[in-house]
């Protein structure tokens, strides 16, 4: 019923070989696979046994299309972040949301640090059914989106920066703390998870109820 | 362009006479209003002076409607909970949700420790655009319901408990971290934000993109 | 040599009459005198006794000016925050401030989740010599200034906020993590240091070295 | 009068030399032993010199029965978990409760986000004499297994997940505050411990006081 | 099938009325009642309209007993603490450990500190079928209970203590890093579950498998 | 308008190549470059492509200055710290200043515990516009400074340290209570921080209001 | 053999009416006895039943002396303190050492931020045989003092502070990653630990061994 | 004045070559040395410079002595911890004071979850001057032996253990909440610290005031 989605496989702590006999009895059902969190090193590995996985190192995914989504989607997600630091978080996000068959835009140099940057890209933003938005360090990017365009707004919180950000908890509670309206938050480094809660509200803008 | 939509004043750390006076600014504009975390005290002093607000002290919120929303919205929101004592976050949910013109549908005894009676409702629960689900203690409720249901589910951590509860950080925490997917989770006892996070949702399904 | 600066009294956790003793004798050496952390119930027993004091109750500051500065100070501090909740704590920062005898300019209604407000006072705020930027809830104001002035800016967090906020902790380390550069930081509701900070700052201001 | 259980030696920490001299005096005391907490590499250089050991390697377990228990016992202990990640975790305690003489039944991919197949096996749970239960991210299962069995369940939080798991703290917190009752805790990633305390239940259970 | 168990209402957040509906509902069902938490203002309200209550002030507990249990069991739990400081939860885990049918012996004044008050006990400890045990500031009695006992052992912490002690989280986690095995642990002030756990125990000791 | 300031980039999780076209970026805009949190490793990579960097290996900083500042400054600003094991930090904020076109006075070996050496260097350092202070462990430098001078102090905590000292959280905690005033902070090991706010503030006194 | 030494009681969270047993249990083998945290209320309940108890509002404590210690001691403990808000804890460590027989001197207006009264007294300080060094909010001031003197010192954090002090976890901290060395902690606002330590080093400086 | 006491270096993040430097210079001044926190690896490179340096593996230590105290001191000091695991910070502590001349009696195997072994000892440990207690894991032991005996106790939490631990949290929390009065506390894994504070109780009941 889901229409072409792929089955997800966790990568991280599985050995390859784990990977490759998930992969293999989802293949056997004829679905498309996303494997998240799967280091260079594994996919090597997997990518002997099962070469037509395309891996995306920035992300640390594999993806494997079989079949095609049976209706294609209207509209687009927009994945915003700040800088070159939160992109392995938001590549993982990006291409999810890809593999789940839905247009995504990129929005990706645009930190509270140098506001005019994010202004200069918000009405395409704004004509987005939902944004994730990643940040580290302080995690403020969500709270100014958030106040400026009205659509849901996935927050995701990555573990960038040092010090007194203790792995991503400091922008963990800035977003659940976020006085903007329409935030709502995933773990931190979850690109993935971001993504798939993107692509459920996504499912729904595209299937009038 | 938000088609009768209330202003939200945060009532929490204001004195009546703030909000008298933000009321007074809306009702200028011809808006509905609904004012979140007003104790009874307080409400009482507001309804001397603005005598049409409705106050719902459970849920601790002052609204007034004046005007309809322009188009109703099909479909409903799950408010989905354990039991008695996240009441007041449930409700502080609910009536958001139906302030904002959105029809609601109650599940308020369904927690972890007695599944069966989850079970029993899942249905209309899957039925729902998409379901707030609130929980304190252990806050388990969203990653079973996660599993249960495919629509997005905005899962609302209470401080209900106590001890290693940590005013709720527990039932944020396993939110969180939930193995199910198309969970988002926002700030404890946040009922009203997490209905704005379903009611921006629901829109979007009454709104073919 | 501090030339008609007040002397100061951390008046929490001190009773009226340790006040009313430390009060005095900075009288005998005919200094202004600045209490900060004083309710209302002890500012009226201090009242009677010194009857000459100034009371702000929002700011919780007692206040009495006997000499004047020997050389007024040219330029101003901003004090700049989000909404009504943190007033309390800009008050603090604004009187403190004017106490030490240098011009302060108020931007209260500035939050990052109605950015334009804080852009169309953006001009103002950057021909100060320095910022007090004070935020609750995510805290997130500061970076976003600082990213748009070049003046130093004081950061103080405040415990405005709930649940995940955990009493400041949440707006703490947001600023922080700021990635805007020239931010330091105070205390959670430390609201003289920020301005005691400022004016140090300020002071240097007006005088070439 | 501990009839036949087996000494145990916890391996972290200690040098082959040390875990070595320790079995050989538990040997000449005639003992069966466990030593937990072995890596492979260790436990070559232990098999090197003690060749009857066998070693566990996903239970990171040593082990050498030399005596069998005076009274075998009747009934089992259920292990159960959630998923591979919990793996060394849960063999851990399903062969701890093996060296321990004790039958143990396996139900290892029962996790609350796909709740029917915990439903599916839960009456043979049910028929175990106590449970031993792991789980890590939300650390959920415990309470779902609790509202579903009557009889004692021990909670083994895992370290398996990430960001906001902060090492297993949120399954440790959501067991502790578990809302179903009969449930105790162990620490994070104590396996051993899990079913040591199921052992001594279980040895009660087996003779009637 | 519990055999006579009381139902139990948890009447922390609970209203009188509440208190008193839930109540009834039991009642129609014949079974026995216990309410945990309840303070004295509120139980004197339900004793009003349920005169048959018994309130024990110290362990905050209203119980009813109206049918026996049908076989009594044999053999005793052991209650066990340092002081006066934890006895509102060792009362709370011993009345309930009774109101569930089981017979309790009360170990009270047995601290790590002076350890010969334990050791001159500890016969009469080793003989029940399991402890609870419970300790408040560093909570280190249950490791040294069992070590010298080889029942199971449920270890409550209780949050009696300042500074450091956080509330009973460092009783928590000494319990959790306990180096004696054969020790679980419930939630911080929890006697109830500290008892329910034993009892669960206790009837399995009662019922030859 | 920043005077011949170098454009800054924060090397810490990016890649060589990354730096090197930003750095070529920025040549080509004529600016002078600093780049901070660059290891041996990282710097040589880069130095093979863009030899005028000069490296400094303690304070992991490359620099490359291309145009001199336009007015020189008069005055400088101190660099505080206790001993050897902060000198990364140190010598971070101390060549961060200079690459800006400050004059640094460092004052190396004068930690709370040895207060003579902090005397006997008193005068010196309060003559200084502005003071960077940085300190681990106990973290009690700043509070000792501020107190001895009357400038603005940039309080700089570092992770040296083990144990409770928590990776610098315990440093970071005495800087934000100090009892002293005009002391404010920025993120743990942040020397470029420090020297940054330092420069803005020394700027200021350089440019009659 | 402790001649003469108070017996002590933990007066918080006891009744008077059990304060009033233990008492006239002590008194029964004529021993002298100091009651701890008593507040004022509970003191004159306490006071009416057995007059001869002097009561010392500030410091909580009840003290009766009804023995002398058989052979007084020579030397004296020195209580150091900051400032007024500290001196709750300070007086509970200066009348502990009394009660116990010890010459104490007071030097309570020393913090670290006015060096100089501290370097005004520090002969005397040094002169005593172990010093009691109480200090709030940041905590620097065993450092300062552990760096000037050489005998052993009781370090005492107290919960004196706000915001970022966490109820007195930033002054623990700092003594316990204290540089200087010498120094050795107690609990938060524990002041009858640190004098208890004091009095019992103090006596060995007493006895030639 | 400190009559043979050795210099100290803390080597924890001290090059080789500062080591060598700074011990030249201490050589100059003809001083015997300590140098705590050294791997086997830079002890090596240490050792071919100077190689009248011996090392301590397992404590990490270098020392070097050339001097004799002036006179000997009578008594010891006792070293008490529980197994093998906190071995290093124990022989930290027992070679610190043996390197400032104190005679040290080990007591390695007693922990509290077998409080015979310690009971069988406890008379030869009452006997010293002071004793410095080291526990990881839950950090019980210095309860129980601070109720067994009446000299001062220098606590030492180790990080030994794992999960709810902390990396020695637990243990330190434990220590600064005993029940057990006569204990102060030092950072974990402090082992020099806790002999420091334990020679310089040692020196003074050696010398009659
Ligand atoms: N209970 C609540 N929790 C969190 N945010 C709220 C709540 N109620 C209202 N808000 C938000 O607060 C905003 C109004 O804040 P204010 O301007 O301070 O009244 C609304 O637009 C909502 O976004
Ligand atoms: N003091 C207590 N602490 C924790 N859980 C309790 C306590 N008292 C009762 N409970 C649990 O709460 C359940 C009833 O919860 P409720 O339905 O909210 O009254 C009982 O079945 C017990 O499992
Ligand atoms: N060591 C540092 N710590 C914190 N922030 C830094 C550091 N070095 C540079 N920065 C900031 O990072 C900015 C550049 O970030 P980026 O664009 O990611 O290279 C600079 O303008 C500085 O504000
Ligand atoms: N293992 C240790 N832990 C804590 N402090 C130590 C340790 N070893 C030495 N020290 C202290 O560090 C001081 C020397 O520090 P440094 O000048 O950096 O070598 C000594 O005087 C001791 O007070
Ligand atoms: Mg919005
Ligand atoms: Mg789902
Ligand atoms: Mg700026
Ligand atoms: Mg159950
Ligand atoms: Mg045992
Ligand atoms: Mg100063
Ligand atoms: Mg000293
Ligand atoms: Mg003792």
């Amino acid at each position: 019923k889901r229409q072409g989605f792929p089955e997800v496989i966790f990568g991280e702590g599985k050995t390859p070989s784990q990977i490759l006999d998930i992969s293999r009895a989802i293949l056997a059902k004829n679905e498309n696979i996303l494997v998240t969190r799967v280091d260079k090193e594994k996919a090597e590995i997997i990518k002997k046994e099962l070469p037509f996985f395309t891996y995306h190192e920035i992300a640390q995914l594999l993806f494997y299309k079989t079949i095609e989504e049976t209706v294609p989607m209207k509209g687009y997600i927009a994945i915003v972040c700040a800088g070159t630091s939160d992109m392995r978080v938001a590549e993982e996000a990006a291409l999810t949301a890809e593999a789940f068959g839905v247009e995504v835009r990129r929005f990706y140099d645009v930190g509270v640090a140098g506001i005019h940057r994010l202004l200069a890209n918000i009405e395409e933003i704004q004509k987005a059914t939902v944004s994730v938005v990643i940040a580290g360090m302080e995690g403020a990017l969500p709270s100014v989106v958030g106040g400026l365009v009205s659509h849901p707004i996935i927050a995701v919180p990555t573990s960038i920066g040092y010090g007194a950000n203790f792995q991503g908890l400091s922008a963990l509670l800035t977003m659940l703390n976020s006085c903007a309206s329409g935030i709502s938050v995933v773990n931190i480094d979850n690109g993935f998870g971001g993504a798939y809660n993107a692509v459920t509200i996504h499912r729904i803008a595209n299937q009038q109820i």
